[in-house]
């Protein structure tokens, strides 16, 4: 995944992102699908089930996966079900900004914009999450590993916000991440995994610790369609990322068993 | 599915509803569970990824199963893997109804209201689905179907219906069913499957005909919240019966891979 997203990275900076979709299409032609769909994650029954009911909102408020389905998560997301699954949203996505892009409703005055969460959704905090055993959240572990800058860039996501901005669309990326001690490794991550282009970097300020992820989010997308945007879509992997309010027109919630976030 | 239903509706006639957890235990433990739960339907990938877009309402508009998931959407609904899941969301709500009733927001005004959808959640049209082998929506072919009085009843949503009314929920069932030619085999086919004791059976009225459901809906929930209900919870197969106005404390979003409402 880390190549894969800093051959992107790279492609980008080269000018060659246009032919990326044909290189997808080759690849899986030429039989390569394997490589980067390695086989199913064992489907446990009552863990799939499980798994079906965090993305439908079903169950919340949970915090840690249940201990049967740690090994199962763990398969899902390395075995290739989530990039799949990831895959697919990302087309949902794409085919929706297309028709808004190409529609009567596709206005030049700069003002439809996208917004996209940062962690496990621009950028995978899998490797810190397995090291966790998937246990509960840990502000200050949590923090030091954001600090290194290590986070991978999830390819189908870059995809996307890549097609975005060529679309026209004004991105921005909106974190519950703390601003004053994580501002600047966060900005250099992305820029590093190929997140760059993008209209602002939100994050939180002082005046909205300790407040819940979906108080802060809804006030920072509130000033965004104050400033007269229209926020066309919403990318998280979080329903607190996606309701509340200005959630967008459309929201698209990507995959996300390893944990809950209020 | 139709004979574990009609024996729940027997049982409720003569007051034995309370032996009913006592009772699954003991199938469990026996050995019955694969009576219940024949085996894992066989999880297809690609459609396992459409399927759990389906559920995170990532995928909307479909206007049939995409054809090479016909026979995974059939394997799905009848080898298990729908009734596990199902049974998962009604643990996940009665939970949430626990908490209410226990709670220090419960309050004894008889306002406490609990919406649930009729077709696919307390009654299944499966075996209609099937016969059009999950075809575009048919009105006529549809309304033949509901007028023979033949769904069944979903036995796990039976169960949260009288969970709910044995906590003392004001529980309305709310369809977008025509009133004027369906009213009467409705309410006799939802009498014959167990579900009975709820507060008010809301039907679509002619001023709604040609109106989306989620319109229909939004305006029937906020009728019962001007009335006075407070909707503690909301139980449909559609998101369009989950969104909208007065949707509700909390919804919860039943499996349903064989069709898409707006």
């Amino acid at each position: 995944m880390a190549m894969a997203s800093r051959a992107l990275a790279a492609w980008r900076q080269l000018g060659l992102v246009a032919l990326l979709p044909h290189l997808l299409l080759l690849l899986d032609a030429a039989g390569a699908r394997q490589c980067f769909w390695p086989g199913q994650a064992p489907e446990d029954p009552g863990c799939l089930s499980w798994r079906v009911m965090v993305e439908a909102n079903n169950a919340r408020g949970w915090r840690t996966v249940p201990a049967q389905c740690v090994g199962y998560v763990k398969g899902y997301m390395t075995r290739g079900q989530y990039l799949r699954d990831l895959a697919g949203v990302m087309e949902q996505a794409s085919g929706y900004a297309d028709q808004i892009a190409a529609g009567a409703g596709a206005d030049p005055d700069g003002l439809d914009a996208w917004v996209f969460d940062i962690d496990d959704t621009c950028l995978s905090n899998l490797p810190y999450y397995e090291t966790k055993q998937f246990g509960a959240y840990d502000p200050s572990a949590f923090k030091a590993w954001a600090s290194k800058e290590a986070c991978q860039g999830i390819p189908p996501v870059l995809g996307l916000f890549m097609a975005l901005l060529d679309k026209g669309f004004k991105v921005f990326l909106l974190s519950g991440r703390d601003e004053e001690t994580l501002g600047p490794c966060t900005a250099g991550n992305l820029e590093a995994e190929g997140f760059f282009g993008y209209e602002r970097l939100i994050m939180r300020t002082p005046e909205y610790r300790g407040q819940s992820s979906s108080v802060f989010k809804s006030a920072m997308r509130k000033q965004l369609v104050d400033e007269g945007y229209r926020i066309r879509g919403n990318v998280g992997d979080q329903w607190s990322d996606l309701q509340g309010d200005c959630a967008g027109d459309r929201v698209f919630k990507i995959p996300n068993p390893m944990y809950f976030v209020p």
